[in-house]
């Protein structure tokens, strides 16, 4: 392992739980019976582990769409051509795509990383590095069916340069980040992932993506399964899993979640992608964990499964299988509710209201 | 029944199908697999069905709080005294309660009106007109384990209040509104309503409220019970239901959502309290079913099978338990994220990206 990865690794902090009990100790007075905020109280204590100490608003939110191309596209997963890829990553610059309307409407800025599309950057996104970075390691996976996604040291690489976008960002001002992602045939090599971390079979992870029909996801699954029994990923080794059957875009989600924990920012994981990014940051350092916020429950079949694996619990459950940090950005505004009611509240004393006997 | 609401059930229309049929084809048009989305194109459409075409944004957002007291607080259903209904109304108008900082928080302004709050109205609120209407009908019901709770010629005056609640406020603007309650015990009336409505028994509706323990909670089911065989409300007859075993606020909530409807505007129902009233105003017109958001759903026992009675799907499921508008209020960003990602997205015409083959 790299310096800068090892270096990362370790500045991740444990949560403070003295700032979590100030947080729950407040609560306890607001003008309501106890906690009948449910989860936007557990958010909010989180938020006060997290920031360490109790924070009342969320001012810069910044949302980070990896986009990657995969090599097993070409065995037909998706519905769509890869170069949907590209073109999205367009989408993504000129503001037209689900994600940029949900990040103006929740007031977040979208900046897309190209961590691994096939061919050169457009000079479209390159016109916009407010909005874009460059971080590509290669130009689109291999295909995992037949060896491969990646080497070693590029599955570090696309970590490292998840992490260098977070840092690279960092001085524009973040309170909170999210991830996102874009990757034509991307939810096959989050599926292999998600398996070889999990254990659990192809048949309870692989689900429609962008809307195959039950003949066609059961292919996905069997294609799944050869590139598990192709590569055979160490499920104790991150980098071993991400380079066998991972995607650089997962690799560089991995990376950005990764500086967001080690600089002590919270996380909002979207979706089946995100997760399987997740999963490989919380499996290189388990403290990761603390920052993270599942933003919700996607509708692909095995995400459900991933989250429990990791002990999240998604905020929100709209029948959502789009990706691109959509289920992220929505969460954006509960997370914020959560905070300002813990700090803008009255509690009984300042409004002279009476307790309750129980 | 009064001229005054056949009129307002009159005026409620069914949605526009033709509408609906328009917005579910531009969806279909956007830059994503086919509806992968969700429930946010469910919103969509729906949105369009009630505002008769495709609209784009929701400028002025209205939480109504009822507030009423219940003479079945002194059975000690409620771990708060009957004073903290009057206490928290001073709350909401100095702006320092819960529905107030979400409120702030989604850009939606409150209005609280006093349906039947023992006392007058405070001079604190007489002095806030933007923020408060004097609705009273009476100052509290009566006890509904010893008698009905009101009059019918009260519960129809609720109703009615509600209405003209609606309909004064309308000229300050509103594009979308939704229902919020306050009454110490209302849990009680309100599950007794729903027992009625939907014939089910009040172990599978009453719930903690402000937080009962066990045991307490037994005593409230007995209660309930209790109510329901002294005052026989007549499941038919929802004017009947609400005089039996109702609330002043949970009329005014009824009337709030039946002059929505029939002024056209999609309606938000919070939790269990804005759900009784809400099934009200589906029984005495189910028109009005078309109009209604379920924003979230509640943590108090019954709310659950109410919904499903009415046949509506919680937006959010955060495991509150608050009242005051708080899971509607919630619910705005959620609505209004569906109406923009209608009409912002690029269709793949404009964006020039590839369809799929699915």
């Amino acid at each position: 392992m790299t310096r800068a990865l090892k270096t990362c690794l370790k500045d991740i902090a444990p949560l403070d739980e003295h700032a979590v009990e100030k947080a729950k100790e407040r609560t306890r007075d607001l003008i309501m019976p106890a906690f009948a905020l449910g989860r936007l109280h557990e958010i909010s204590w989180q938020m006060a582990g997290i920031k360490r100490g109790i924070v009342g608003e969320l001012r810069d939110k910044v949302i980070m769409v990896g986009a990657g191309d995969h090599g097993v596209a070409e065995e037909g997963v998706s519905l769509y051509p890869q170069e949907v890829t590209r073109q999205m990553v367009s989408g993504f610059i000129r503001g037209v795509a689900a994600i940029n309307v949900i990040a103006r409407h929740v007031g977040a800025r979208v900046l897309v990383a190209d961590f691994g599309v096939k061919g050169d950057p457009d000079p479209l996104w390159l016109s916009a590095p407010d909005r874009f970075r460059n971080k590509k390691v290669a130009p689109g996976t291999g295909n995992i069916v037949q060896g491969p996604a990646m080497t070693r040291a590029q599955a570090e690489e696309a970590i490292i340069r998840g992490i260098e976008v977070f840092e690279e960002e960092r001085i524009r001002g973040m309170d909170i980040i999210a991830t996102g992602d874009m990757g034509i045939a991307n939810t096959t090599a989050s599926a292999a992932v998600i398996c070889s971390l999990t254990g659990l079979p192809p048949e309870e992870i692989a689900g429609k993506g962008t809307g195959l029909d039950e003949r066609r996801l059961q292919d996905k699954v069997t294609l799944i399964s050869r590139a598990l029994a192709v590569n055979r990923p160490d499920s104790t080794d991150p980098l071993d899993v991400l380079a066998a059957v991972g995607g650089f875009e997962i690799g560089g989600i991995c990376g950005w979640i990764l500086g967001g924990a080690a600089g002590g920012l919270p996380v909002i994981v979207d979706g089946f992608i995100s997760t399987a990014g997740a999963m490989l940051a919380v499996a290189l350092e388990p403290k990761v964990k603390g920052y993270l916020f599942a933003g919700h429950l996607s509708e692909e079949k095995g995400h459900r499964k991933a989250l429990e694996h990791m002990g999240l619990k998604p905020i929100l459950d709209l029948q959502m299988r789009l990706g691109e940090g959509t289920g992220a950005a929505l969460a954006m505004p509960l997370i914020e509710a959560g905070v300002k009611i813990l700090t803008q509240m009255a509690t009984f004393e300042e409004a002279g209201v009476s307790r309750g006997s129980g």
